[in-house]
């Protein structure tokens, strides 16, 4: 990811990023990612009926990051009230996925990596919407 | 759009409907369609400049539409918590978009039709929210 | 969905819409949403263990329709050869979620719907490219 | 981004990835989030008329990227068919965008980072493309 590399040559930025809102979008790319995945290897596992609502969440969570991710790297004219509601919507979407794929993490690897993005990305989010006024 | 007859087969739904939530998601996924030709309709107007807010807002209010679209589809298990914030995220978004293409309805006729489907999305995320407890 | 009327108000298209494109926007929009409900509806099945790659394509199916209903919705400037390739990326994805969706059709309503709308939507793709020179 | 830790993880996978198609999947999320930002800093430039085009192609270029990333993640059932389609299909957005991002690098960093992150995700498109039989 370059997100901080590309949003500081916005004509409207000129180098003076929001660090926090920076590390939040490419938390929300990623955690898009790792939740796709999560999903479909959840949906190859023998245990499968356990794993419905852990599949639910992950596309749940996996459609609110791409979202996020998508609005908070808008900079031109302003939105600073809708980039806040979907990162607090986001820190929401992670934790809900998050508890539920900490709940198969023994069990499942996928589950494990799948629950530290939800963490960090809400961890993210969190910070982020703090640093918006 | 079809989103009624294909939802009320879901094993978890069995023809009991919740109606205001299909209307929402039918609204949800014509208002992304429309918020992505109405931001593609500026950019190809000669005044492009002062149409750049009306853009900006356009396509964050796509993303939100079309997440919220797909969230509020799903029925396996629960994730009420989350629907209900994405709607209320999607009626934001909604309002704030149809309000600034309300200002240019009189110039540009794609605006006015995109103000109408911001205002009947937010108006439908509105009671679907209020119909989730 | 109202895609004719904004899509005809674009100041490129001044009213001449391409009506093959047009009605393969909205099969578009409308394939995600159905995709996206066959894919949960599958998973709230008891023999979900039968439905997996049922899912799978599903979820493809749908991250295809939506991608190409955007980029067919957009007109100002020219992306002509992009537009083909994904009219016939999505009728490929659409031909291969309908026949998968057609061998449950029997014992799953929601896979009957999918494989309808899928089928609709592969048909329309196949039009919409032939119009594009 | 983990792509490389979760999809290893995947019950099918078991450790033996595709390293070509992992380089990929990072590379469609890098570039779908590049290409949003580069369209949003071309529309907060002066000189937006002259970039109308590379807007244009930013934004086909995002959606053909997210939709690849997603559809490439899964690996349960099989759809290589359709993989290696929006492979091709993402190499060819990316070839376009980068090809007219790289007509403003000289004037626009955002587009000099843009044209060489569609660069990237190109050839990484094109070595998956030939990993898949």
């Amino acid at each position: 990811m370059h997100a901080k590399a590309i949003v500081s040559t916005h004509p409207d930025v000129k180098g003076n990023t929001n660090d926090a809102l920076i590390l939040c979008i490419e938390e929300c790319y990623s955690c898009a990612q790792t939740c796709t995945s999560c999903a479909d290897a959840c949906l190859g596992e023998k245990m499968l009926e356990q794993l419905t609502q852990c599949i639910r969440l992950n596309l749940d969570c996996a459609d609110v990051c791409a979202a996020t991710g998508s609005i908070a790297t808008r900079r031109t004219g302003s939105n600073e009230q809708l980039i806040k509601q979907m990162l607090i919507s986001c820190e929401m979407a992670c934790r809900l996925c998050g508890e539920e794929c900490a709940r198969h993490a023994s069990h499942h690897e996928h589950c494990r990596i799948c629950a530290e993005s939800c963490a960090r990305c809400a961890q993210a989010c969190q910070e982020a919407a703090r640093s918006i006024a």
